[in-house]
Order: structure tokens, then sequence, then C-alpha cells
């Protein structure tokens, strides 16, 4: 694929939003979309909007707008979501729950294909219950076999937290790429495996900078 | 409290993350951290964190490091943090149940003081059997009234996509200052209202971009 220029962690996160956006004009019937409506459906000014676009070149016609469907495949690749990334999710509690049946991860090619915990007969029924067990649930002992069967190359952990470091290390071990946290305990993992934190009081920490100064 | 300059985003971000990261250091007994320990622990380099706490004037002695507690109540005094936020969670499923017992939501002051759902008779005995109720799950109808008399501040939406929108509409109308949606439907609200989404696809974006290209 096309590599790009280090581009701005900012820059990358819009790019992920205007994905979003143009897919629900797209779901309207739109075609078309110039750079001031984009920037007005998706909460940004059309300067940021053009330069977020220039870091890759060219993208649309002067005055004609963008075409939605070009546009999308585009950042698609930039992103690298222009394929199927198959994910894990590791502690079925209710975090983990409500991630197996997050309806946007199909659409853009996010797809779960293993569910682990610690005590899955646990677990089973419940998920079984409230939305018909979208995928199987196993135990942690079969991680790494299955990762590397399955070809899991993205675990999501959504363990209590004093767990969240083990777990990330029996990902480690099963040659995982890349791991989304979603415990409260920050992980840590070796090079090259790439590992981010999502902490919800983070986004709290973000909204209340904008009330408390805005 | 004092004001600041206009800060970018991402450094807002690293705040909350600096935060984080020193809590985690208070805990295990240190009293003071250097910027390269800081930098190291929370995954940034140490220009960046001298940058970044540069925004707000001399933070610390050189040479000396940064006392934590010091350090601590200055950042949460800069991104507001440094009084109780009152909360109420909207849709009590998974997600909503998730955020109920968060653990790291009280230990910075995040109060979830109400909870509510369309069918409050369904939920409860999900949530009082699974981890004993911490809050009291009200009809959605109560919710102007709720927010008022327990002066709520913020909300957060966690329904199914298809009622985001109409839940914002509702909290805007009982006068909230601040929304967290975490439903992958984009809401919006008219000003001053501040929201924000919180999309769990952007997420994977921002972690398959760095897979793809780094």
């Amino acid at each position: 694929m096309a590599k790009y220029p280090k581009i701005p962690e900012a820059t990358i996160r819009r790019l992920s939003n205007y994905l979003k956006c143009l897919e629900d004009l797209e779901a309207k019937g739109e075609k078309v979309a110039s750079s001031s409506h984009l920037a007005t459906i998706c909460n940004v000014n059309a300067a940021q909007v053009r330069k977020d676009f220039a870091y890759f070149g060219e993208f649309g016609i002067r005055g004609m707008g963008y075409n939605i469907k070009e546009l999308k495949d585009h950042i698609k690749e930039i992103l690298g979501i222009n394929r199927e990334w198959r994910i894990a999710v590791i502690g079925i509690g209710n975090m983990g729950s409500a991630l197996l049946v997050y309806k946007d991860f199909l659409k853009q090619n996010y797809r779960i294909v293993a569910a682990f915990d610690i005590d899955p007969s646990k677990v089973i029924g419940h998920i079984s219950e409230r939305m018909g067990r979208p995928v199987e649930i196993l135990h942690i002992d079969r991680l790494k076999e299955v990762i590397e069967a399955r070809k899991i190359e993205i675990g999501i952990i959504t363990t209590p937290p004093q767990e969240a470091q083990k777990v990330a290390d029996l990902l480690v071990e099963a040659n995982i790429r890349g791991i989304l946290n979603f415990s409260p305990a920050p992980i840590r993992t070796p090079e090259p495996v790439k590992s981010m934190n999502l902490f919800f009081t983070a986004a709290l920490d973000n909204l209340v900078y904008h009330l408390t100064n805005n």
C-alpha cells in the first residue's frame, strides 16, 4: 500500500471521525460532500478539513466537493482499515459483553473472532441470555492456541484492572500485534507490540476541561 | 481559579495521562518524579513532558524533579477536576452497567449520582444480581426532575444508537452542561452544551494506523 508522511495524532483521530461522518452521509443517500459541509457535520472548521486531507496529496476537485465513496476508500487505506482485522476480547464482564455486540465494529471490518474469560461457564449463560451468544467464549488457557489458529492480530482487554498486565503478557507471548486496553490499569508491552490504554476518566477529563475553561 | 492560555487538545489528553501515571507512582510510595521518569512510564518523551508543562508556567525545580502531590494538584486545577462532578448515566445495558462500577471514576472526583433506563424494572435485577446495585435506576421520565434536584452537570449516554440523539435532547432540556456519548451514533447539541462522542472504532482505527504504518 501507499506510504504517507508522519501524520499528527490529532489528524489521525479526525480522519476516523471524518470516515464516520461520511458513512452517515452515505446512509442518507448523499454522493458528494464539500469540505465545509463535512466540517459542519463533523464539528470542526473547513480549513482544518482541507489541512488534514492535504497530508495525503490532492483529494477531490476544487469547487466540486469530495466524492464520498472515493474519500472513504482513501481514508480507509491511509488508516489501514481497508482489510479485515481479526480481534479477540479477553474478559467477558459487562464491558466485554458490550463490545461483543458493538454495532459499528463489523461495519468497519473489525471482526471479533474469539472471546476469552477465566470462567467461561459463568459468562456463557449471561451472554446467551441477553444477546444470543455472538461468539463462543473460551477459557483463557486456550488463548495462545486460538490466537495463532484464528490469525488474530488485535487483543482487547476488558478484565478487572488487576488482571490487565497479566493478560497483556499472555497476548504478547501469543504474538499479538496490537492491544487496546479498556481496564483502568495501564499496561505496557515490549516492541514491536503496540498497545493503547483507553481510560474513561481521560474522556471525562477532556470534557471537564472544556466545561471549565470555555 | 487561574486561567490558562489555549492549550492543544493533544496536551490536554496527555495531562490526563500524566495524572494517571502520577497516581500510580504515588500508590507505590514515590514522592518525586523527574520529567524523564514520568516520560518513561507515560510512554512519551521527556521533551514533550517539559513542553506540555510549560503551557502553565514553571512546575517543579530544575534538576530536582517534580513533587508528585503538587504536580497532581496543579494538573487537576488546570483540567477543572479539583472538585466533584456529578454525573448521570442513561441506558443501563452492558455498557452502562460497566460504567456504574468503573473503579477510577470515584478516585477522580467523578460521582455517578443517577442512572436512568426506559425500563428500570428490567435492569434492576441485572444490576443488583451482579454488583449490588451501586445506584438506584430510575425511569427516563424522571430525567429532568432528578438532574435538577441532584445538581447533575454531566450526562453519559449508553443507550442503543437509535435513542442517543433523543436522550441528548432531553439532557439539553434538563440544562445539562456536558455530554459524553458512548453509543456509536454521533450526537449534536446546541451551544453552550458541550458534547463529545467516544467511538470505540476510533480507538481501533488509531491502533491499526500505527500497526500499518510503523
